[in-house]
């Protein structure tokens, strides 16, 4: 038995939401120039910007200027992430194509994220729905701690399975899975992967992981073997913490891209263009970033 | 069909010899604590040393002192590296389990690595086995640039094979291929390794990957797919270049090891015991290293 590659695989790229919340101040002409940059390179899927209320991530405080500012592609799909319906309704102004809403698969970790359960979580979900249908925005729901959680340990599948059935009922369209502190293993990953597509192998399937301890490439391959096809990540690797480089931040998409073409995957993206985009997320930053690509010399030809 | 995964995976550590090639001197002293350390562990097999002539080499000028002052664990599997006959004659006097001698899969790369042809390399790989021989020392044939040769680009696995078949029959008892500017991708990986498992089922293979573009425990897992069982990495992810950080090294061993314990893949090794000899390793240098778990915060409990 061969390995399992799909022939195409979609990329989300999450770098100037999920990499630049944990960043300094980015300035709103900077963080457009990367969205653009990176729609031009051929990604079609961006989760651009946060409706987090900027007193809780203020790095977003700019969210609704950044989005509307933007030479938004024919093609590609921007999405948004919000915390509740009061964020949808900020979001919907500008016209998303998706919106993100975040619940978690443990009470504890939702409890520290949101302050609030599950439940509660799951019935914030509902107007956030209704805003983003009658917006003709698709609303996805997310499951955070997928694969283990910083306050309860391991979680079992079967967590993660009942929170996405719930998402689903509340009238989740799409479904992302995360593992947000980065300690997924390939096995997991394939067990998870499987039985979600066994399930509800017509609901689009987001996977999104960190590669805090360098599996996340790996973590991809298994996710394929089990027939994933849509992946998030990260420009440059970004939103990693300033103060260990290279150690939490999602899967970089350049590195990404690059495994995936060189097996003959598709993605659509053009690497230079990838890589050119790399470079200005990394000049807007402080500090150096986990990207491998960027790390090898340039070629001088 | 679920992720092949074998139950027991051998990892040699090449740590101490393709990592501190590559770096400014280590003293004798910092050299044995770090093998005896990586030995005590449950390091089961470790490269520890290489036999080059001192002038090519002088980071390896006191191979045969490391050797001799090492507390040799009954059990673990010491082997070194050896360029000639020269070098074997030399090895052999501190009683290696094994000889390890590179060829290449390119003409290229032997000429500038060695200045000879592969058939020059291949003659000379003769003498190596007899020396190993009379000395009980189980020779080992390697190819370099197996997966792509910075000079000549594409390998074709057919060139591997010829490489890897003119080894054995010049007397190697196992077979070592490496990915030498880590370019190798997890399908290319898992073609190839079925490829010469299914020819040699009886040759131990050793697989060596550098994780230059972060596909390095990827490559693993496509690997364990085909059904390899043998891997080099190297302590802390040493063997980078101090200019590029992060960007060149073998693929860390206490990364791969928690990867394959997480996945219930046993390894025989104490990973509490290995992240000690990766942080010795750590101020042994004068720079960051690529290792993941060394950079995640220490539990304070």
């Amino acid at each position: 038995m061969p390995l399992n590659l799909p022939p195409r695989v979609l990329i989300t790229e999450v770098g100037t939401r999920d990499g630049l919340q944990r960043e300094p101040w980015v300035p709103t002409e900077r963080k457009v120039a990367l969205i653009d940059d990176l729609a031009a390179a051929g990604v079609p899927r961006i989760e651009a910007v946060s409706f987090a209320h900027p007193k809780h991530v203020p790095q977003m405080a700019d969210a609704a200027e950044v989005m509307q500012r933007l030479a938004r592609r024919p093609g590609t799909v921007y999405s948004v992430l919000v915390p509740n319906a009061v964020g949808a309704r900020r979001a919907v102004e500008i016209r998303p194509d998706e919106i993100v809403f975040v619940t978690s698969a443990t009470e504890a970790f939702n409890q520290a994220n949101v302050r609030r359960s599950i439940a509660e979580s799951l019935a914030d979900f509902e107007p956030v729905v209704a805003v983003a249908e009658a917006a003709g925005a698709t609303p996805c729901g997310a499951v955070a701690v997928s694969f283990g959680c910083p306050y309860s340990g391991s979680v079992p599948p079967e967590q993660v399975l009942a929170v996405v059935e719930a998402l689903l009922a509340r009238g989740a369209r799409e479904i992302g899975v995360a593992d947000t502190i980065g300690v997924a293993n390939p096995r997991q990953v394939y067990d998870l992967t499987a039985r979600l597509l066994d399930r509800w192998p017509e609901v689009p399937l987001f996977l999104h992981f960190h590669d805090t301890r360098g599996l996340g490439l790996a973590n991809v391959l298994a996710a394929m073997q089990a027939g994933a096809t849509r992946f998030d990540a990260s420009i440059a690797g970004v939103g990693g913490c300033p103060f260990a480089p290279g150690a939490t931040g999602n899967i970089c998409t350049e590195d990404l891209v690059n495994m995936l073409h060189q097996m003959d995957v598709e993605t659509g993206i053009d690497l230079d263009a990838l890589l050119a985009a790399a470079r200005l997320m990394r000049a807007t930053l402080d500090h150096d970033v986990p990207g491998r690509l960027l790390h090898l010399p340039r070629p001088t030809a």
